[in-house]
This record gives structure tokens, sequence and C-alpha cells, in this order.
């Protein structure tokens, strides 16, 4: 199976991990620790495209991804979307939001993008990959 | 298992239909063809506050009921939501989304709303209903 991540997601993001279902990627935005679990399945638009038993899968890796972003960053809430506005390639939104965030209470989408510096970004990825791993262990346990 | 709907979930929308796990609620906007479907779990917040089998049961009502929105309207797009910025307890928004609507590209929230005329929104009601009959017949062929 071959899948290709669609150019302006790549631009935007920078690769966490890869999943069974899905590629894990952070948005380059230090305003919102925000991350993007895109299905590899090339031609999925709808979440509605994905067959029965690949849906369940790719929502059992939201939800293990969310429980990820509330143990690195305990937010004061979590926004999970799957839009595609602007990027029809599948992708599905996963975003750490506080009272006090630069968007609040509004939803994050539209604002210009604040990159990281480099130090900041391994930062990032390290404890979400850290947090995804004890999320990981816990079930397996 | 009592629950009750938030206050301004209850004031913004129109009841549709009962679910096994949720009520599903019509924006009551009529620039958006636009459902939303509330998990009958008082304290439920985040899509993670959802016990395993609870949280595929919703995602599998999640996955109808955008059937049943593309079935009824073919939107250009769906967007698919649970923020929770506004109103804390779960709800997940299902919009039919297209290229003229009111919005495009941008999401719908934090636009005033324009109420449906009572035949209409009736009509509307009844288009969701039906596709959602459709779905569900579908499933069970």
């Amino acid at each position: 199976m071959t899948f290709t991540l669609h150019e302006q997601l790549k631009n935007d993001t920078h690769p966490i991990m890869e999943l069974p279902c899905s590629k894990l990627l952070l948005m380059n935005n230090r305003s919102f620790p925000w991350v993007i679990l895109s299905p590899k399945i090339d031609a999925a638009v709808e979440l509605t495209d994905l067959p029965d038993e690949e849906y369940d899968a790719v929502m059992r890796e939201v939800r293990m991804v969310a429980k990820a972003m509330q143990k690195a960053f305990s937010p004061y809430k979590l926004n999970i979307a799957a839009l595609g506005n602007q990027v029809r390639q599948l992708h599905i939104h996963i975003i750490a939001r506080e009272q006090n965030d630069a968007a609040w209470p509004n939803p994050v989408w539209g604002m210009a993008s604040i990159p990281y510096d480099d130090a900041s970004l391994q930062h990032c990825v390290s404890q979400i990959r850290d947090a995804f791993g004890a999320e990981q262990q816990k079930i397996s346990a």
C-alpha cells in the first residue's frame, strides 16, 4: 500500500510517528499543541469513505491520540475535527485548547501560524511520543 | 439512565430522533444543513470520557448520521467536529458544506444563526429522517 501525504499537509507539519492506520503529524504552529492524524488511504476524503473496519481502527487511533494529548498537555478542552474545506485529503485535527490561548473560545482555524523553533518543536514531539507510549502501555498492560 | 440536554443545545436545536446512544438534533440555522449528535451521558465532556464500548457505538452513530447527511444533501464536504469550547457537554457537529455556502471555506462556528420557518424546518427534519431510515435499511439488508 503506497500513500502520498498531501503537499500542504506535508508543508504545514512535522512527522511525529507512524501508527498502523495513519500518520501522526504536529502542526508547525506553536500557538496550540495541535496534531493531525492522516489515515494512509490516498483517495479518502470523508470519514464515510473508510471501509467499516478501517473506520473503527482510525477512530481508535483518534481516541488514543486524544488521550496522549490529554496526558501531555492537560488541556481545558480538546477540539477534534475532520473538516477538509482547504485540503480535501482526509485528515483529523486534535488540538489541545486553553482558556487563555490565542483563539479561545473560537476554533483555531484561519489564524496565522507561528512556527516552532527547532528546540521547542523537538520538545513538543517528544512530549507527544512519550505520552502516546504511556497510553499504549496502559492498554497492553 | 436519565440524561438532561444542556440548556443552550436545547435552545439552539430541534429534535430529529433518538438513537440508541445519542439524541440527533437539527441546529436551527438554515444557512447550513447542520445536525448535532448528543451522546446521552450527562457527565461526558470529551470523547475520551466515553467508555470503550460506548465510544465505538457513538462513533458508529456519527458515521451513520454522516451517511444520512450525504444521502439527504449530497454536500461538497462534510465537517465533523467535537469542539465544546462554548458548551462543555459532549456533542458532535455534523455539517453539510457547499462551496457557495455562507461561510465557505471557513468553518461555520461564530456566525449569526438564521432560523428556519416552520415549514422548512419540518421539511429538513423529514429529509434527514428519511435518509437515516434508508441508511439503516441498507445496513440491516
